[in-house]
């Protein structure tokens, strides 16, 4: 079966392509009697506009792409779940990318099709530093969740007072030895202060910190329990442990095995707090992003981006919250 | 800034615009001589093509539509990842849709964009029954997962399998009582089966089945967490306990906190078997779906539709396997 094309339409209702196109895209005059016998041919020939064609002529697509590391880690899960649901209410769709399989290929690719208008944004949690300068240059709509380049704008956690809410709750504890996870990140990102403003925060009131580094590129749940029981082996002695969910998850667990009693022996808090860490037994007490504000912000910077405004170096910065549980 | 158009390409290299697309599209004949003078313009000119334009041509759009209720869950959130690395492969973007905000309306939105060709095919985990006679009408390229809709093509784990390795190992135990979670489910699906081919087989073997039966549409962590302490309120007795996932993390959660010993008092097996059952004290006994396989499943039968193959009525169902834990 051919398809109707907007031809067909023209010569059927007796008028011009150009006047269909003017009628089916809202732009320009039409006669009213014109109009009326647009409409009935394309009742007449059951003809769908090629969305694809309108696109061309709107120069917008209507699709914002969305670049995580990868998309089922918890916190990325739930970014992208409130990501979806903003991105729906604006009328958008979202092309998801997990940048993990090919970084920074990927991530090219997707300045490619925003170059090209099959994409009229971007929402990136992810950047290889190789691709900094060109994200710097981009002039089209890229909003950032919390990583650094350039003017770009970025909404991020405050993370400098997620890490003093973990630390003073250590230190009121009575703790003397604790252990951080931190990331070897090859970006640059906010989220680097929650290591560093911790571990100042506790060294400065005579509290010993353990620093456990990975490397922050392998988002596998193997990788989380590999380094998580290797460093309960390496430090089976420590007071109190902070670090991502993933990593309280697994080291909780080994702590257990070993007959740990928690929080009396051992107190833990992670960082993020998604709904993973209320499933567990002891409940994990955690310092909570504000996800789904994350992803308003985030949307709401994007969709002010592609009306036009500049919003160059604009950060939003949300507050973080202490949710207590039964791990401390 | 103007755009650089095919046409501004077209007069610096001196030839016709059709000429340009020819070249661009890589249809029909364009001389070797002509090809350099169009490459030499494009980089002169910095001209990107617009790739709206390009599938307008081709009448492909390179886009994929993923439906699933809610991408936050566990089951959803890996099946998601693994389809998008499947789709990256084959050179497809993943357009993913959680249609529990607003199905049936955003499932027929879907069905609507595949009409106008902005995807070019659709993978459903979703519907509502209202959709079913829509979907079945549609001749686009769609591929369900765990659903049955007319002849579209299919792809299930085997349910009744899976069942049966969780009836047995609970006979093993000795479990004279188990509570199993069901779904009130709204659709037409072959995992209906888990829940009707578990029960026959420890019935007809003499062990008592407590149904906990429950509305599938609400996929939030408070529903599970709810929905299964209710239960455990409802029947602390039992010796056994099956459902997926979720029930099971938050069953066993409230177990403890009674002072259940497990394995000894209560013996689990969670349906799915995603990473979380994992991370849990003591680990979940499971039985889980191939996710990987599924979505492996899933993208290459879409690929065949969209190359033209009918595949009316084909079913691909794939073995589940039993992971022991620490629960049974």
């Amino acid at each position: 079966m051919k398809r109707v094309s907007i031809r067909d339409v023209a010569k059927h209702a007796g008028v011009g392509s150009a006047t269909v196109s003017r009628y089916l895209n809202q732009r320009g005059y039409v006669s009213e009697e014109t109009e009326q016998r647009i409409r009935q041919a394309i009742q007449e020939l059951d003809y769908t506009p090629n969305e694809l064609a309108r696109n061309l002529f709107n120069n917008k697509s209507g699709m914002i792409a969305v670049l995580v590391p990868d998309s089922w880690h918890p916190f990325f899960s739930a970014y992208v779940r409130e990501i979806e649901g903003e991105l729906y209410r604006h009328d958008y769709r979202m092309i998801l990318c997990n940048t993990i399989r090919s970084e920074p290929e990927s991530e090219k690719r997707f300045f490619d099709m925003l170059k090209r208008h099959i994409v009229d944004g971007i929402i990136s949690g992810v950047h290889h530093t190789e691709n900094v300068r060109e994200y710097a240059e981009m002039e089209q709509p890229i909003v950032v969740l919390d990583r650094q380049m350039g003017d770009i704008p970025m909404v991020a956690a405050n993370h400098r007072q997620g890490a003093v809410m973990a630390a003073e709750l250590f230190l009121e504890k009575g703790c003397r030895r604790v252990l951080q996870f931190s990331d070897d990140l090859v970006v640059s990102t906010p989220a680097h202060q929650h290591n560093s403003a911790f571990e100042a925060y506790l060294r400065d009131r005579g509290v010993e910190v353990v620093n456990w580094s990975n490397d922050m590129n392998y988002f596998t749940y193997e990788f989380y329990r590999n380094s998580a029981w290797a460093a309960y082996e390496a430090h089976p002695d420590v007071d109190g442990v902070y670090g991502t969910d993933l990593y309280m998850v697994y080291f909780m667990q080994r702590a257990l095995r070993d007959g740990k009693r928690i929080p009396e022996d051992l107190r833990l808090i992670a960082y993020d707090g998604t709904p993973i860490t209320r499933m567990l037994t002891p409940v994990l007490t955690s310092v909570v992003q504000p996800i789904p504000g994350l992803a308003r912000a985030a949307v709401e910077l994007l969709m002010r981006r592609i009306e036009g405004e500049s919003l160059r170096g604009e950060q939003v910065v949300l507050d973080m919250r202490l949710v207590p549980g039964e791990s401390t």
